[in-house]
């Protein structure tokens, strides 16, 4: 097995990059894509379930895919600074993007809402936090202005085209790993960038015959932020899945063209139903995510009975973040209180018989 | 390129396990070799160095390589029960497991010191959570004597040796990658089970013909946890990090074989030196370690002129665990205090220049 490369390395004739590309890859992509144990015995239909864990690319979430493109292309037209709007993820990626590539970077977040792990990476990769009054898409809005009056930064946003070229390549990996396209591909909406660039990247697969057939896209918004599904700006989305709290998708447009164009669709879940597909992974499938995550894997435990799913049916989900991102839903959830012992075997054995 | 199956799959000619392995596989293992752009640049000598990221595991450590083998074997004696004393990640890593595989997981925890991210794992996963009074060698004494005294569980900790047997793969996986051993392989040293496993496994392709040469290995511990250095069990061992503190490590003859038959040494580093290495990693390379991880290259750092590494030389260091397990000390380090401003452009220009 050769070793991996990273993805600009692996896919580089289908990207839109200059021969000479610097040496910043972290060697994202090439993800697990994990069988599903539980989930498939738990629901009707029997139905071929995939994990895609994006959650072990190197900053713990996919955002690294389409970031490294990003700054490859900064790179190339010699920007100094990179700036992003970001409900953590983004930020995390850009800033260790930005540490290895010796550019500045600048980050803003909407007000406290961004789930401690990600504030971490932020500022450990020397990134400068600035936090703006409001939710996501005042801070959106801000990093767009802003690059107007300053060429020297590079918006590294899922705006940016290469970004969606970047996370496209995941698209790419499942196809590999599975022989062709599943029947149906389920993730977590947020700005949209994510489903965007899956369905790019099937559709490209499928035009140079490298696939004979074209997934099914299905996406799931949190009921409290779920733009798309209402037909509507949202102007104080809540959701504890803080990675997908967006009131105004900024790929909306390639959102409802993904669904619709594939056969497939946009709906939501409650912060209940994600949160008990966020235990049900993490206790049956032994894969710990973040929230927004399991918001796809909630999703179908809906769907899986509702008549839109042959049995059957090959169903690729996108785990889009680790769950050490976000510890602190983790701990309202699982309550960890260790039972304290003294060192003595009587104690022990008093305690795991509790 | 085939797609990753996991540790088993991968090298089942030589592991010590029959024919039939059950399928819980998270898909560990094929984890990033990263060539470092920094610290090569930062050192005298002209070193070639790269980094076996291990924290892109699935449960964000080396220990899921060793986890998934101890798992086959328990299923294959049919435990039902797992048990472990941990300084957090391999409590993080056997819940992971247990959870997929439907055995039961007791972890025992030294209270008070486990890293934020580690304990919310075992909990999300649904382990027991016992916490033992005193540093991690009494919490690894109990688990000794109960295990004796049940023979439904299976113990779980390093001293299983098909653990030792899962984590040399992550040796096969460098020497693949490398196309031979590096002159010389950096790691951490805690209960010194992942340097025992490396040297087994350079070891084992060696003889059979798939490396030409041996690397030196050098493993580093904290100052204030350094029984292996000192010669002497520390029965109060100190250092912030807490996966590293160890005062009579459970493979120290390992350790020391590894060491003295490869003409490599074990050496201490200080709090404030993993410390550095630890920002370093962050805001020069992009990666994001926890800080046991950092003390082998604070090493690295400490030897790169001292004499005893030949210019020219290639060195892998292994970074045991991701960053995200650890949001505590990251913060207390890096202190994000982000900026809050109103979403008014002339608001985040003052920011910005601040
Ligand atoms: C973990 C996680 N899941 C899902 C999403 C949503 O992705 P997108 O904004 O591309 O729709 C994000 C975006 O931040 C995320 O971080
Ligand atoms: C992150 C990390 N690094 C290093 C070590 C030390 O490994 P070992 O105990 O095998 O020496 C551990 C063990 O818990 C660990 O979790």
């Amino acid at each position: 097995m050769k070793a991996w490369e990273g993805v600009i390395a692996a896919y580089r004739e289908r990207l839109p990059l200059p021969e000479e590309t610097p040496a910043i890859s972290l060697l994202e992509g090439n993800t697990p894509l994990v069988p599903s144990v539980a989930l498939r015995e738990a629901l009707p239909g029997d139905l071929d379930i995939f994990f895609k864990c994006e959650g072990l690319n190197p900053t713990g979430s996919f955002k690294d895919r389409g970031m490294v493109v990003a700054f490859a292309r900064a790179l190339a037209r010699k920007a100094s600074v990179c700036l992003c709007a970001s409900t953590g993820n983004t930020a995390a990626s850009a800033a260790a993007y930005a540490a290895r590539s010796g550019l500045r970077c600048i980050v803003l977040l909407p007000e406290g809402s961004i789930a401690r792990g990600k504030l971490a990476q932020a500022a450990m990769h020397g990134a400068k936090i600035v936090s703006v009054a409001g939710p996501f898409d005042n801070a959106m809005r801000m990093a767009q202005e802003l690059v107007l009056q300053r060429s020297e930064i590079e918006l590294v946003n899922s705006v940016n085209p290469f970004r969606i070229e970047g996370q496209k390549t995941a698209a790419f990996e499942v196809s590999e790993a599975l022989g062709d396209a599943p029947d149906f591909h389920f993730l977590p909406v947020g700005n949209a960038g994510n489903i965007t660039a899956y369905w790019k990247g099937y559709r490209e697969y499928a035009e140079v015959g490298k696939i004979s057939r074209l997934p099914r896209m299905v996406g799931f918004q949190a009921a409290g932020a779920a733009p798309i599904v209402e037909g509507r700006i949202i102007t104080d989305p809540q959701t504890m899945a803080s990675a997908i709290r967006i009131g105004n998708p900024a790929s909306w447009k390639g959102a409802i063209a993904a669904a619709t164009e594939s056969g497939g669709w946009i709906a939501a879940v409650t912060d209940e139903e994600i949160l008990d597909a966020y235990q049900f992974l993490a206790r049956r499938e032994g894969i710990f995510v973040e929230p927004a995550s399991a918001a796809a894997v909630a999703g179908l435990r809906k769907e899986a009975d509702g008549g839109r799913i042959p049995p059957g049916s090959r169903i690729v989900v996108t785990l889009t973040g680790h769950g050490l991102k976000d510890p602190d839903v983790a701990a309202r959830v699982a309550a960890p209180e260790p039972i304290v012992i003294a060192p003595a075997l009587a104690e022990l054995l008093r305690a795991i018989e509790a």
